[in-house]
């Protein structure tokens, strides 16, 4: 599926306009990255909170203030090598583009945090059927009743995705995903989602709802959307994030994040 | 609670008929063993079952035939060193017996699985609470569904034990028993019991009862009792075990059995 383009070359592609959309399953093997760019007064409090939630908030690299590189990521430029961007001024997005040169500035900080893509591929090579995969769709994302620890203005409730497995491939997907920590690691709940303030499974507040067949249940991720309802609500005057499913293709291999 | 005798000081305790009661709690941070005793001419297939079904027949150790020592688990006489045996002529138990010197052959093979008891002190020690040990009864054991894989004579169902928690400290337990491949390791399943045929948790077919509170889920284990029933099915013309609950100790640490 898609193409098998090197991550470096599918970036090129990206700063010269010809790749604009979405990057699942483009760079096969490499780890795709969750963007969030604050200015440095605001930069301490966010890395506070990732530091704090780190389910949900899994630093991978973060930049220096002013530089557009993430040297340990890749040869890249920040301000091109997204296929798209949002903008938010005081906590509102007011535009969504395809780079963000003329809008960088020298106090300017980048994060980059892990994202699911990574351990999806983990658990379709260990032979699991991943429900949002087969159906083509976005995984179903839902707000839940878990507080995040609040660093500053960052506060929120837990966003997580849902993925439907029989209970044997749901403890082998908390097998798998525990190796993986930088990319939201083992399953924060299974089971009935009414626990975790979740009140109708086919009525996701991001992406699109899955069948869950007979015998399965619904295991839940903490989820990269996270952070952008912690950003919704500390309303910093300037913050720009990637378009959802518009990510950061580095030159990681998911293998790489494996601790064991 | 109970002893810090060591391994070796309770086997000779054992030994000289002093401690002849269940093991439980004894010999903390020590690997205590199911004990399944047969003629050589049986050995074999019962060897291959273990190798077929490692989650509930997990082999730690094996004698020779006609030897009653077990050097690699222990300086140690199998044929005095559990508390209390139980013997079966034709599949059919007919002595519960505290010493089997005078049974003793020298065609007979000792086969040492692991324990609950290694596990359950792993959860202990990671905080969470195992109900069966708060509430002081044997855990609740189930025939299930699940079909062992066979080999030669020994056939049957998966006997499983059960646990409750709410769905972080059974993604939690998941963690901690992959660990142990060689005391069951990770649950075989979790969740709804009628996917594995068990009808009412109410009523166990081994153990006692345990309450599920509120949120809790039940958690499900591959449990030691799966190759006695393999046991009663195969039908030996002579078998010896231990008595439940009355294991033998050895000189290996839990921790000694982790993989990772």
């Amino acid at each position: 599926m898609n193409s098998a383009l090197s991550p470096l070359a599918l970036r090129q592609k990206v700063r010269a306009g010809e790749h604009t959309g979405d990057t699942s399953g483009f760079a096969p093997g490499f780890v795709q990255c969750n963007i969030v760019i604050l200015s440095a007064d605001w930069a301490n409090d966010f890395l506070r909170f990732c530091q704090l939630n780190p389910k949900p908030c899994p630093l991978i690299g973060a930049g220096e203030p002013g530089n557009p590189a993430l040297p340990l990521l890749g040869d890249m430029d920040i301000r091109t090598d997204v296929p798209s961007y949002r903008v938010f001024r005081d906590g509102e997005m007011t535009e969504e583009i395809p780079d963000i040169t003329n809008l960088w500035r020298d106090d300017l900080v980048t994060f980059a945090l892990g994202c699911s893509f990574s351990f999806e591929e983990a658990l379709l090579a260990d032979g699991l059927e991943v429900r949002n995969v087969t159906a083509g769709v976005n995984v179903p994302m839902y707000r839940t009743n878990i507080d995040c620890t609040s660093a500053g203005p960052f506060v929120g409730k837990m966003v997580v995705s849902m993925r439907p497995f029989k209970a044997a491939d749901a403890i082998r997907a908390v097998q798998i995903c525990t190796r993986f920590p930088s990319v939201h690691g083992a399953p924060v709940h299974l089971g009935d989602p009414g626990l975790i303030g979740i009140s109708d499974l086919a009525l996701p507040d991001y992406g699109d709802a899955v069948s869950i067949e007979e015998g399965e249940m619904p295991v839940f991720w903490a989820c990269g959307v996270t952070p952008q309802v912690a950003l919704e609500a500390a309303r910093p005057p300037f913050a720009i994030t990637h378009s959802p499913g518009c990510m950061l293709v580095t030159d990681l291999r998911n293998s790489q994040l494996a601790v064991m």
